[in-house]
């Protein structure tokens, strides 16, 4: 993170650090075999992305209370349930510099530990007064696994059109970052259409995110993103400079991806990059990701002039800008 | 199911009806992908075991409301869904056998089917008005969790003492049953010490069920129960009767057992059945379920005696005399 946001953020760190207690507390049990395990995938715990929205939103949107606290750690505790789901989906070993928890610890306990971690979500998701949270969290679930299956059913579909590529990315990324934003700004007694604002920008900042991990997926340097990439390309999910690049290429250009996506060569991710690189996919993805994130910033307006928003717009701006 | 217990049920086969309905009401989608595994899904559905027990219990508290509908649907939900991820735990076996292409896609859809029902059962538990039903669902699950993730730690501890088998089962089973009878009788009005009978009830009877279930997987017919058996010995999960076993049997027998059991040897199910059938583990496995059915009938005696409770005690005694 960069020092800039770093200072943006101070103003709600100690919410994030009360994140932080809230969460351990929750997941604590009598069983010292389930502790372990919790321990271990708190270290890919990062830059509390989801809370930060959580609170942001709801400092924008008027101030906030102590149900703040309680829902940025459910959306952390959904976000951390998928990543552990996704890993094994994925069969990724590295994530955040360690190994994860279905590569150390097998395939079971990563279903069962992700398992535990979106029930808790739920849990302390209803200790809330209102069920408004509860229903709006697990409408929110619904509607990820349901970009997760789209996902996996387009597996090696080599013809996935840009709307279908934007359904899943809207659903299995972006509207988790939506309702952090909503329900912060109507814990914070924000009206229904501000409260829609935020819920809007969440959306295309989450959106804009995602497409980002793609690209990063193909040009970025692992030491410096941190985790397996190529992963898209070994697992053949299509993204949107692949989707470009099926669209655009000279044909036997395309003709060229189509079969390295299909092969078992061990160099397909580096040859896949070599021949997306001079293309202008790259570029097409990166502009499609900065409108978003223009357009973000824009559903902004309707919130008070305030050193919130104002971090807000500048958060927009770093999930583009993230270390290649 | 016996004829006798189907008459039985009449009474709330309008309500069981109803259930179905929802369950499929409730997990529609606009993605055709989404509506096949969930059709694929439902050919799972058995006795409905747990809408059950909502349903009695509620009747035998003073008489079934709307929401008793719905937290049935719910508690057959969660049911499904983690029979959906045991699959996904047990498919490793698959593997081994040597299963095809299909298995990699097919293991990675039982994980977010499970996930989307786990989702879509806190969906619906979120629309009934009390929070109380959510909170309880989710210790529930919570709870679920636990007991699996014990399981797994314990898998080929041959060490494993009684009491931590019945921590784990009292956990991953019989506590799922134990919410079902609790919510059936809070929902109908009961008193809070009569919900926490039913509530004993359950949890007795989910115990019984699970040894039982054991028991099968060491003696009962693959024909006459419907499923794979022998996944307790392949998986090295240790259950009541090779626990008695391995505390009572002559020192030679239980080296013996200890050996087949680390052993990768393809008839190791029906050596271990051979070996354990003339000790006595297995009717001290079957007293032991006999005398949980005894204390769960005898929690019954607080409700008031009508056709409903009546059936609550036939179940009981059907749940260890089911088909070998």
């Amino acid at each position: 993170m960069t020092e800039t946001l770093q200072t943006l953020l101070a103003p709600i760190a100690p919410q994030l650090a009360e994140v932080d207690k809230l969460f351990h507390l929750e997941l604590g049990t009598d069983l010292a075999c389930v502790n372990t395990l919790v321990k271990h995938v708190s270290r890919f715990r990062g830059k509390m992305l989801r809370p930060t929205l959580v609170l942001l939103s709801g400092q924008a949107a008027g101030g906030l209370r102590q149900e703040h606290v309680t829902i940025a750690t459910v959306v952390e505790m959904v976000h951390m349930a998928t990543l552990v789901h996704d890993d094994v989906l994925d069969e990724a070993e590295l994530r955040r510099r360690g190994a994860t928890i279905n590569h150390l610890r097998g395939n079971e306990a990563a279903v069962l530990l992700g398992d535990y971690l979106i029930s808790h979500s739920y849990h302390l998701c209803s200790s809330l007064q209102s069920q408004l949270a509860s229903r709006t969290i697990a409408r929110t679930t619904n509607q990820v696994c349901e970009g997760e299956l789209l996902q996996i059913d387009n597996r090696n579909n080599y013809d996935l059109s840009q709307q279908t590529y934007i359904e899943i990315i809207k659903r299995k990324t972006a509207v988790l970052c939506a309702t952090c934003c909503y329900l912060g700004g109507v814990l914070a007694g924000a009206t229904e259409s501000v409260a829609r604002d935020l819920e809007s920008y969440g959306e295309r900042i989450g959106m804009a995110f995602q497409i980002q991990d793609d690209i990063l997926d193909i040009v970025g340097d692992p030491s410096a993103v941190g985790k397996t990439l190529g992963i898209d390309v070994e697992k053949g999910k299509m993204t949107l400079p692949m989707i470009h690049f099926l669209r655009t290429a000279p044909s036997e250009h395309r003709m060229l991806l189509r079969s390295l996506l299909a092969s078992r060569d061990g160099d397909k991710t580096e040859k896949i990059r070599n021949l997306i690189l001079p293309s202008g996919s790259i570029d097409y993805a990166r502009q499609f990701a900065g409108e978003l994130i223009a357009g973000a910033k824009a559903s902004l307006q309707s919130l008070p002039l305030n050193p919130a928003r104002q971090t807000l717009e500048t958060m927009a701006d770093f999930v583009i800008d993230r270390p290649m």
